[in-house]
This record gives structure tokens, C-alpha cells and sequence, in this order.
């Protein structure tokens, strides 16, 4: 590790994102999203299903209240139950009791993490009042030691931190302290922050090292890296000390789950259940191959990146190395997306990728990202920002119709609606975007992603900043106590240039601009005197700049035609379409049905085409191939092998994250080639 | 329906098999799985799951013997559970209660079906004396109003016949009139015979359309085609009515089965599961596909095809032909294989053949090949004869080890051992057979079937003898009171010459012999005199025959590269290899690992080969092709599409009923064409 190498997001207040493309999806984010998320989390959208969570928090804060008036005579709830609790008929009839996911909380901080982020860019006072409301709510709920966890707080303290394994109280944290550093950074307001601090010293003081105390670590990812994020905004070393602890302990023998549960060693259960699906198989610097549920392991390898930055820990970042490779070269569709099967929601052997019972969640997806950016970090490789542009670009925001208002959970490379209908084996697999889900991890969590993408496409260090995503926008990059202000202007990803102006101080500093995986034939056009270094994929232009200068960048987007590593049994004999970072796919509204029948040429044109996709405009393609021929319907399945008829026309593609917003219809990424 | 051309199958006394392939197998049926499984039955397999079934039938006929012995006194037990019964960790602890599955009696029915079998072609004192034992446990349990059926007779029958649904008592029923009429067929002994009437009657006294009687019909269908059955052997029309009312009742409104389950339509269960799955979704004449559970959906077609043939029904067999053109024509694999999918093992949706997780029971091709046999009844026609071949020689084979000691319950077109035991969506997909099963049904199900083959191969009419399988035998045929023996030797499927002696009495008959689908260049050899017709496939052969007559039939077996129609996506771009009825698949033991990099030639030529695999000599086949070359390995998993580098290479093709007598490997039966 070269500590000189690191860099750092830039505060979201020194972003100011103005990128036609990003733009339109962070106001549907602001406009859509963040309202109708708040209205779900109070129960109020009509045709979803509840979420219980205020509602959670207040039966929390009642609970407190009475135990504040009371003293001593409160008497304590005691644990009672585990697991979900039956809902009345009549919503009227709802008891003093907790509803939903044990997890539940985890949705409020998300959205007030994504309030965060838009409010630093777009101050608005009525949502910062609402926040603020809620927080109150929060902080009114979380008791005198710090513990703050609805579903305990409600059922029975006693039990609190007995079942790390299933129970999500340490996701909760995490994502708590997320919202509450955002929080923070966006207003200056450290209400919860406070809470989060307190919470983790709460934690701290009963997990640890030291004899004693519990040798346990979450069940579900997340507080690694928000406890270093915590420590980063506050510079309390508890902090990167406790999600240490944690990434170190994780898989250590024995095995501190099979501890908590009995019940799981007795039956024998196999240890991809027990142990592979929580990735606590083994200590993480012994993981080399990335199993188990996706979104806990793309949340546990970033928080290991992060403390890895933090404390140097070079045996911690190797072990970051082989398991980004093992999901690379081996566990990732070419969407960006992760994890194979819907079993466990996990990702599946090398090499299987299957595009139609694909899982490859928006979540996981993003979790990538986070791993993505965190490996930039420590090292400006462009083979990381590759894969987090693919991911945004394709998996990400497939996640969200284009319309803001729907959302998938799900991210299959082919999907037939039948299928989807009448084999169970595809039951998960949906066919349209669904409003808003019972378990409804990734709408919120796409709204805290997009709503700070600025800090996943630009780093610095001391006197560098980092362009790893060309999205449009001006950043005001601090220099030797000057302000430099750099401005972006792209129309990625369909448009080949990118202009940078740059307004510089007279100060000498680098600007770093990520080389594409796809535009690797580009083309710089600057004034002279700028220095020009090329390392890892990154291109460094250094001067000394002054006022009004400007670069200018062309990557030449061909429309190529892929292929996967021939081990992937899925895909061999087919090609995907990629132009920049797009994955394109076939949709029956353009093709026809049976889009299995379309084969493409292996060579030969294609050309580009401007097309309204559900009103909205997107470089689309059309590429030369053939549809076989389906004679009369036959008698029989099976007959010898003949010459097979084919109709040559014309496929067209269309950006794979923009599909299904047309209706309900077959789509397919890869193509066989002819 | 054209009664003139209704045929039977002969009685096996006048059948004698005297082939060399099937010798082989009905060496194994006798030497090996008969006794195996009177172990299994009894719980002295040692490395195998206990069944119980024996146990069963001893626990109720002590019950019988106390209520005998105290009268009125008797408190008779009160149905208390449904389910499964914990087991106790000591067998000693078994009380004296019910074991094992709700079906769990049928075992012992199938087995003393096959036995019957086995004994009315290789007559065997001992095995005899053992049959007539079990019987006897048969008969001491069965209750003075002809009841009988161990579960309930242990667990209370307050709750006899209150779960059709689910509790198979009429599916006991109907095994147990199988066994009856084979034992009493092959004995004369009809004890048993007796037994079923007496539970027939019982039956026949509760459900009927008289009013006032239960309008119920069999949760899993066979009770339909066994009552057929019992009514062929005693001429008594009650059980042909009955069998006809379970038909027609199956699927009207009210749904029976929502009267009997009311949770389920509290629950709002799609009609998938609550209908389909036991095909009583619609009245049996207005099913035009084949839906559900694929062995009750054979078992029902079968007894649809008997109840047509007996009642002269014109509009019920029109639904077996359509059901027939459903599975043949969009739901059936090239082995022969039907239920694509595990999840309730059932029917997928039309032309959805996956190969990697395809479940094609074995009991599934069975069940085609009962309801092939019921159409060619009615009306031979070859395409029937083709399906029964097709299913006996490649799933129904693969069904068993071919050392007669492992039995296979899923028969995947592919197979990749690291997805069965990583991937859970294949954990039903076993890569080596396994002893015996918890639910026991296939490998019973194949000792009945391939010991009473000679009901497959041969029927015959007043004046016709069919031959629609070539296997080699000697049979008896009654023609105006003297008996004409005709004697086929063949040595099928490996080789291409079948002849047929005929020991004539100067009679005029006809021999009938089946042009296969893989034969119709057939030759054919006869003295002068024989007056030659063919008609739906078949080779009708009139003569007054005389001593020492005969006839030289030429199938040329050609290797034939098939493909399925275009609609099926999992077959698209690729050949399957056949030669006479064999299917033929690649082993990794041959062929290296990942199949999936193979590729055939569309053309040219290939040889057989005759192999010895595990024992057994065998025709196999080499055929030219391709290796993909996979490069060192690489750092992502996409690349720009290149010039793929191939190695040529000789593919090497196995029966797929021979896979996995080899050990574990890979295994593919569809291989990409170039």
C-alpha cells in the first residue's frame, strides 16, 4: 500500500452536479423518490404494502417516555417471540407492538442518508424540517445507554445482541451511522450523530477484543464500514478499533454463530448455509473466493477496504485483491451485476452465470460500487473505476424505471414472461417494475446512492483530483489554500467528448482522468506545457494552472460486440453489445417474440440510432442478423437436423437498464452469433 | 374408435423373453432388485433409510386381531395427526404406530407386482412361499368392511377418505389391484384378487355418482386404470363404472378438493397447486395440455385410455389424443423424459425443456410408456410404439445402474457434479445413483415394468399378433384353437436384423410389426405368399403360416443428428446423436471436462464403436468435432469478441441410459453443431 496513492471523496458541497443525463435521475430522486419513500415509511402509499417503520419508532418513544416517567416501576417488556408477528385484519386493530422486518429501522436511515446528500446540493427547507422530525423521533426512541433498535426496544431488551445472526441489529447500526455522518456533513447538524456515536459506544463497550466481552460480529455487513466512516467524521479511534474487531473475528473458529445457535449444529445444517452464506467460513484474509449473499459480502469487502486505508493493513488489502478477482474474472454477469442464485440471494460457483434465473439484486450491485470506489482509494487503478461505471450504468439503474416511480429488485439478463408466470424456478424473476417491496431495501438504497454520486465519481488527494466517472459538474478542488474550480461537461454515455475547463489559481496541481476499459484509443487535446503521465490506467495532466483553461478528451464509442471467458456455460457461442459503458439487450417490442430464435452477425456494421425510450431520448442500435425460421407446428419435438431457415434482418438494441418500461415483455442481453 | 383394431397384451405365461440386452435386465429385476427390495421392505438395508412398510401391516393386523378378540370392547383408534411421525433415535423405541410415507403400503404392492411377474416367467418356490407370507400380512390387516390402507387403519379411521387430496389411500388402492390381478394372473392364487375386490367394494359403496355418495376422486391418479384392470380380470362392470366416475368427476365445480381443503382457498393457493397439479382444473375432455404432476398425469391419461377403449367413449379418447400430442409435441425430452420441472414435479409450460434441471422421473417415463401401450391398444399406430421405446430404452434404463443396484430418480439431459452440490437449484439433480430411496417409488416402479416388458412388446387381436418392441422372445398365439408360435430373435438396439420364426398350423393370422421412426428404410425378407400391408406404421404380414416359416426384417441404424424444433430455447443451435432408439450423451470420462466446450460437425461422418462400459459391451459412437481452447486465464471475465481457436478433435458418444456407471462426472446430451 503507498499511503501517496490515496484519495478521498470530495465533500458533496464542493460538487455541484449539472449533467443532463445525471441530472434528470437525481430530480427523480428529489422529486420522486425521497417524498414517496417518506410517505412509505409512514404507511400512506395506498396500493404498497406498510412499513411499520415510524410507526415503529414511536411505539419505541412511547415505551421510553413511560420509562422515564415510571423509574423503577416500568416494568421492562421481556423477549417473547422471534420471528414475524401476525397483522390484524384492520389496521385500527394494530397493538402497541413492533410490525415488519426486524431490520425495519434500516429504512428510515437510509432515507434521511439520501435526504442528506440532496439537501447538501439542494437546500430545502420544508424536507429538512420533515428530517429533522424523524430524527427527533429517532433520538426520542434510543435509550440512556445508547442501545437504539426498535425491534428489541419493543419486544424485550433482555434479548438484545442474542441473535447477531439473524436479527440485524448491527445492519441497523450501520446504517444509522451512515445517515447520521451525512447528516452532519450536509447541515452541520450533529443531533445524529450524537445518537449514532452513542449507540457505537453502546456497542463498543460490550464487543471487543479485551476478556470478557462478546466475540460476536453482524450478521448482515454494513457497520465495518460505517464505523470507520464514523471514525473518519470524528476521529474517535474506538471507532475504526471496534469494526477492526469485527472484520477479524468474522470466521474465526469456533465459530461464534454456531455459538448463538445450537440449534443449527445440531441439525447438521451444511456450512454454505451456516457459515458461507454470512461469509464467516473462514477469516476474511483467508477468503479468496467471494460466496454467500452478495449484498453482505460487497458490504463486508468494502468495509474491509476502508480499514485496510485506515490502519495500512497490507495482509487486509490482499485479501481485498483476491476477492475483487474472484468477482471480476469469475462471479459478475456483464451487466455489473452480482450474485448468480436467489437461493440465499448469493452468489453462485465460478464461472455460473445463468442469465435467466440470474438474482444479480440493484443492492448487490451497488454494493459493488462501494467496493469499487473504496479500491480507487487506496489505489487509482481504472480496472476499478471500469467495473463501477459498468455497474452504475447498467445494473444500478435498471434497478429504476425511467420514471423514477418503479423499481426492481431483481436484474435477470433474459427474461420471458411465461417463465416468470408458470415456472416457479422463475418465480423471482419479475417481469415489470414493482412499486415498492415488503422488504424494500433497494429503492432507498438507490436514492442514497444517485443522490451522492458526486462522491463516487471524483477523489482527491493533496494535488490531484480524480475524474473517475465523466459526469457533468463543476468542483471547486482546494490547492495550497487557493480554490480551483474544475467543470466537467459530457454527454456520457452517449456522446465521445468530454471538455474539462479549469479555472485555476496559478497553483501547480494534477488532473486525473480514468482511460475506459472501452475508450482506450482516445484522443487529448490541451495547451501545451501540460505534463502528461499515463499509470494504471489513469492519465495525470499536470500544470500549473491558470484561469480559463481547458482540456479536451475524445473516446472514440464503437459498437463492440462481446464475449465471456468460454468457461461461463451460459453465454458460450453468444455476443453482447456494449457501446461505451452501455450493456445493450433485445426487447420483444422491438424484435418480436422468441427473441431466443435472433442470432447476430459476428461481423460486419452496425450503426447507432437516437430513439424516444419512453420518453426519453437514448442512442440505441441496430446490428444486421437472422431469425430461424419456425415451420408449421410440428408433430413431433424432435426431427434429423437440416438446413435451418433464417430471415436476415435487423436486430435493434436498446441501453439494457432502460428495458421493461415499455410493458411487460421478453428481453435478452446476449445473442447468439453467426 | 375402430373396435377391429383394439389389441391385448398377451398373458406373460405365453411370453418367454429370450433376448440377450433384456435377459440381462429381467436377470437383474429377479437376481438383484426383487430381493433387494424385500430387505428394503422389511428395513434390512443397512446403509438405507428404514421403510416401515412391512412394519406397517404388522402393526395393523395385531390391531385387527385385538378388535376381533375383544368385539365391542375394541376402542377403536382415533385419527389424532396428519403428517409425518418424529422418529425415535433407537429403533427400539418404535411404538406401535404408523412409519414412513402416507403411500408407504404401495411398496409392498409394487413389489409383489413384480414378483408376480417374475413368477409367471421363472417359476421360484422360495420367492413364492415369501409372496404368499406378505399377503397373508395383507389380508389379516384388511378390515371386515374391506378397508384397507395402514395409515389409517393405525392412526384412526374416523378420517378415512377425508384427504383424497393428499393422503393417497386410493392410490394404495390401486397398486394393490395391480399386484392382485398380476398374482393372480401368474398363480392362479387369488387371495389377494379377493382382498382388492373387497376394497374395491368398499370404495365402490362410498364415492359414485348415486346421490348421496362422495363425489371425491384420487389425489394421485392410478386407482382409475387399476379398476379398469380389475374389472378385465373378473368381468365385474361395478369397477369399470367406478373408474369412469373418478374420470369424469375429476375437475368439475365445485372443486372437490377446495370442499375437502378450505384452508387452501382461505389462503387463495393459485390454481397451479390447487388444480393443476392434480389435473382437476377442468373436466377431463377439456384438458389439452399436459399440466402437473407428470406421473399422475400419465397414470390418469393411461386410465382415461382404458376407460375410453372399454366404454367406447369417443369424446374421452379424443382427450388422450390431444393430452398425448401435448406431451409428445411441446412437453417431452428427446430420452423419452417428462416433468421439466422439479418443483412439484410436474409438467412445465409448453416447449420449456431445460436439460441442466429437468427432473424426468423415472416413474414419469414409465407412466408414458403405460399410456403409449393404452393408445397402440386402441388403435396402432407406430408414433405410439416410437414414445414407448424411446422412454424404455433411454429414461426408463437410465433409471437404473446397470449393475441392478442404484437407482436414479431425476434423469437429467446434463450435468455438472459442482452445480449439484453448489448450486441448490440443482441439489435434485443426483450425479451417481443412489441405493434407495425415503420415497421409494422408482426403483419398485421399474422392477414391475421391466419384468412384465413382454406386456409392452408384444399384443395381439383375434388374428393379429403385434410386435411393437424387438425384443427377442417366443410367443404363443391362439389362432382358431391351435397355438402358432412365433419367436423373435434380435439383437437390438445394437444391431440392425430382426428375425422372426413362425411355427404355423396352417391357419391364416397376422404378424404386425412396428416400422420404427429411426427405421423406415427398413428391408424386409419373406418367402413368396405373404401378403403385405402397411398402415399407420406398421407392417401387417398375412399368411397361412405354416411350420418353419420366416421373415428377415432390416432396420438400418443409421447415426442421425436430431435437433428439436426451434421453439424449444434450451436446444437451439445444437444436435442430439441417436441411433435406432438409443440417445446418446457425453461422458467427461471421454471427453475431458466442460462439455459445454464441444462442439459437433453439422456434418461428415462418424463411427460406432462397440465399447465395454462398466461390464456391459455396447455400441458407442465418435463423431468429429471441436475443443473451444480456453486461454490462460484471464483477468475479467469479457472480452472483445475474437476468432474463437479451436482444437479438432473426435467426440465420444455413450448410451445416455450407461451414464454415471462410471463414477462421478460430467455429463451432456445436447452438444452446440458447428
Amino acid at each position: 500500500m503507498d499511503k501517496n496513492k490515496y484519495n478521498n471523496p470530495l465533500p458533496l458541497s464542493q460538487i455541484e452536479i449539472t449533467d443532463y443525463f445525471w441530472e434528470q435521475e437525481l430530480n427523480l430522486v428529489r422529486k420522486e423518490m425521497i417524498p414517496y419513500q417518506w410517505k412509505a415509511l409512514n404507511d400512506q402509499v395506498a396500493d404498497a404494502a406498510p412499513s411499520y417503520c415510524i410507526r415503529n419508532f414511536k411505539v419505541a418513544g412511547r415505551l421510553n417516555e413511560k420509562r422515564k416517567r415510571l423509574g423503577e416501576a416500568f416494568e421492562e417488556p421481556s423477549y417473547t417471540y422471534r420471528g414475524f408477528e401476525v397483522l390484524p385484519e384492520d389496521p385500527k386493530d394494530l397493538k402497541e407492538q413492533f410490525y415488519g422486518f426486524v431490520f425495519q429501522d434500516s429504512d428510515l436511515y437510509k432515507w434521511l442518508e439520501a435526504v442528506a446528500y440532496s439537501l447538501e446540493q439542494y437546500p430545502d427547507q420544508e424536507l429538512q424540517k420533515t428530517a429533522e422530525e424523524a430524527i427527533d423521533l429517532i433520538i426520542n426512541a434510543q435509550q440512556e445507554d445508547g442501545y437504539l433498535n426498535t425491534y428489541y426496544m419493543i419486544n424485550g431488551k433482555d434479548m438484545a445482541f442474542t441473535n447477531l445472526r439473524d436479527h440485524h441489529e448491527l445492519y441497523c447500526f450501520g446504517h444509522l451511522a451512515e445517515a447520521a455522518v451525512a447528516y452532519y456533513q450536509a447541515t452541520g447538524n450533529d443531533k445524529l450523530l450524537k445518537a449514532a456515536e452513542r449507540f457505537a459506544d453502546c456497542i463498543a463497550a460490550r464487543f471487543g477484543e479485551a476478556e470478557g466481552k462478546c466475540k460476536g460480529y453482524p450478521g448482515h455487513e454494513i457497520a465495518e464500514m460505517a464505523l470507520v466512516r464514523l471514525y473518519e467524521a470524528t476521529g474517535n479511534k474506538t471507532y475504526l478499533s471496534l469494526s477492526s474487531f469485527f472484520i477479524n473475528e468474522r470466521g474465526t473458529r469456533p465459530y461464534y454463530f454456531d455459538q448463538e445457535h445450537p440449534e443449527a449444529v445440531k441439525k447438521g445444517q451444511e456450512g454454505k448455509i451456516r457459515y458461507e452464506y454470512h461469509q464467516a467460513h473462514v477469516p476474511v484474509r483467508k477468503q479468496e473466493e467471494a460466496v454467500g449473499h452478495a449484498v453482505r459480502g460487497g458490504y463486508l469487502y468494502s468495509g474491509m477496504a476502508d480499514a485496510a486505508r485506515c490502519l495500512e493493513d497490507e495482509t487486509l488489502y490482499e485479501a481485498c485483491k483476491q476477492l475483487w478477482n474472484s468477482i471480476v474474472s469469475k462471479k459478475m454477469y456483464i451487466t455489473g451485476g452480482i450474485g448468480s442464485t436467489h437461493i440465499g440471494e448469493a452468489f453462485s460457483f465460478n464461472y455460473d452465470l445463468p442469465n435467466d434465473t440470474a438474482y444479480t439484486e440493484t443492492c448487490a450491485s451497488i454494493s459493488l460500487m462501494f467496493f469499487a470506489r473504496r479500491m480507487l482509494q487506496i489505489n487509482p487503478e481504472s480496472r476499478y473505476g471500469d467495473v463501477m461505471e459498468l455497474a452504475l450504468y447498467n445494473t444500478v439503474l435498471s434497478g429504476m424505471a425511467l420514471d423514477g416511480k418503479s423499481f426492481f429488485y431483481v436484474n435477470p439478463l433474459e427474461v420471458l414472461p411465461e417463465a416468470s408466470r408458470r415456472d416457479e424456478r422463475k418465480a423471482h424473476v419479475k417481469t415489470v417494475r414493482q412499486k415498492w417491496f415488503g422488504c424494500a431495501c433497494c429503492p432507498p438504497n438507490l436514492a442514497r446512492l444517485l443522490s451522492s454520486i458526486g462522491l463516487y465519481a471524483y477523489t482527491e488527494s493533496e494535488d490531484t483530483l480524480f475524474i473517475h466517472l465523466y459526469i457533468g459538474g463543476s468542483i471547486e478542488k482546494k490547492v495550497n489554500g487557493t480554490v480551483a474550480k474544475i467543470s466537467i461537461h459530457s454527454d456520457l454515455p452517449w456522446k465521445e467528448d468530454v471538455d474539462i475547463k479549469i479555472q485555476g489559481t496559478g497553483e501547480v496541481f494534477t488532473v486525473a482522468v480514468r482511460i475506459p476499459g472501452w475508450g482506450k484509443e482516445y484522443e487529448l487535446l490541451c495547451a501545451d506545457g501540460v505534463e502528461k503521465k499515463e499509470s494504471q490506467g489513469y492519465l495525470y495532466l499536470t500544470k500549473r494552472w491558470e484561469k480559463g483553461e481547458e482540456l479536451k478528451l475524445h473516446f472514440p464509442m464503437k459498437i463492440r460486440r462481446l464475449e465471456a471467458n468460454p468457461l461461463v456455460r451460459e453465454t458460450i457461442g453468444k455476443i453482447a453489445i456494449m457501446r461505451g459503458p452501455i450493456v445493450y439487450c433485445m426487447e420483444e417490442v422491438d424484435n418480436g417474440a422468441n427473441l431466443h430464435l435472433l442470432s447476430a452477425n459476428k461481423v460486419g456494421s452496425a450503426e447507432i440510432e437516437e430513439r424516444e425510450i419512453a420518453g426519453t431520448m437514448m442512442t440505441c442500435i441496430k446490428m444486421g442478423g437472422y431469425r430461424q425460421i419456425v415451420s408449421q407446428e410440428e408433430a413431433t419435438l424432435y426431427h434429423d437436423a437440416s438446413e435451418e431457415y433464417k430471415e436476415v434482418l435487423k436486430l435493434s438494441f436498446v441501453p439494457y437498464y432502460a428495458w421493461a418500461n415499455r410493458g411487460e415483455n421478453e428481453m435478452q442481453v446476449w445473442v447468439r452469433k453467426e
